[in-house]
């Protein structure tokens, strides 16, 4: 098996050359061969908006809890679940789609998500870094009007990309061992046995060490549960994003 | 830009060659390697049932609506939404964990969305063919049972693999022009001339002409509004995943 290791060696980017830029042709025959990836009924539910523009950026900043790299990467780029496209032809073709539900919002999540990592999966093997920002989906209802997302578009990823400050990539970091991933045959339930082997390694790590102390926790998992991703910071979101939803027409 | 044509060129495969074999000791390196994709907060909130036996894949065959790649694959791979690893180690370390709820199941769908796009990369890059089947959250809940996926996981990408029958990939399907899909700086909306020329060629191909002929159909999208993807088909799947995330407690 080839480019096992080029896989595993990868690492997520958050700080990026100022100087050295990805330009418009390069970013478009990116984006354009990343569309040739997997999608439901080649109906290519997404867009993405590519946000070069300081102005934009410093908008569009807060909204993700102003992370340095929303700002500092050479292309803040937006992924979109858009039905709007293939429902204008649908329309104009004297067809009646009846893409107003749930289930549609979830195919078309899937496939942007698809085509967003076949880009960064891309850009990776051209030496240009990425970092997800998750942050999307707590604010989508302002990133929407920032970038002024008609009907039927809502934001579900952004990417911040450009070329690794100091020109490389930082050191990987760690992963659960594969035997709590991949099940044989059927799913194979977790012993509590089986969970103290899987999150040995990440707990024996120095920087979990750091990350319980500057949190002031007594477990790293608490650092997630507490701090990270509480549950009422879940719950608004949750919120939030199911009235973005409704007002979009997926919830009909 | 390096890699463009090969992205570019890439295919679904549905027809596996039934002499050729991905071996367990191959398979698991590349879930490996794909693990190491981006994930949201390190949390790695999803896991994969591989299945080779004849049995259990006749078993999932009528939930996939008996496409022959279900049974005719090598492996038949499904991909989960995951939180019961996450939260059996957060409650063995005192931290008690708020994921009962929307924004977590779709920060899971995407994170394992993502882990299995890199699968296929890899897979491909390696001369193995894959071919997404939409049908898991079709059947979800059947599908869950024939696996015997516990509480908290949820069956969300189902991907057949294998090498490719006769071993070449078939030729690559059209996909829309870029412009369609790139917006540069904010979201620029479709005009009716903008989506008469993005559906131009798609509309040409002979295999759109014999697609529209064969569903006794006018024109091309009505073939996916009245046949593959109809209202009501899509509204019954809403309601029966919808019913699966309350049972798995995903909407409290």
């Amino acid at each position: 098996m080839k480019y096992l290791d080029f896989f595993t060696r990868r690492s997520t980017v958050r700080s990026f050359d100022p100087d050295k830029h990805i330009s418009d042709t390069q970013l478009r025959a990116l984006i354009e061969a990343a569309s040739h990836a997997p999608n439901t009924g080649n109906m290519q539910l997404y867009s993405v908006v590519a946000t070069r523009s300081a102005e934009i950026k410093a908008a569009l900043a807060p909204q993700h809890f102003n992370q340095p790299c929303a700002t500092g990467c050479d292309v803040l780029l937006t992924f979109c679940a858009d039905l709007r496209r293939f429902e204008a032809w649908c329309r104009a073709r004297d067809a009646r789609p009846g893409f107003e539900n749930f289930h549609s919002f979830v195919t078309s999540l899937i496939d942007t998500t698809i085509f967003a990592q076949q880009f960064v999966t891309l850009a990776e093997l051209n030496g240009i870094g990425t970092c997800y920002l998750g942050t999307v989906t707590y604010n989508a209802a302002a990133i929407s009007d920032i970038l002024e997302l008609p009907e039927r578009v809502i934001p579900v990823i952004t990417i911040a990309a450009g070329y690794p400050a100091g020109g490389k990539f930082p050191e990987p970091s760690d992963r659960i061992p594969v035997e709590g991933i991949l099940h044989p045959e059927k799913f194979q339930d977790y012993t509590p046995e089986a969970i103290e082997t899987l999150y040995r390694a990440k707990e024996s790590l120095p920087e979990s060490a750091k990350f319980i102390a500057e949190n002031g926790k007594e477990t790293l998992a608490q650092v997630f549960t507490d701090v990270r991703y509480p549950r009422e910071l879940n719950e608004n979101v949750s919120r939030s994003f199911e009235t973005l939803l409704r007002d979009q027409r997926f919830m009909d």
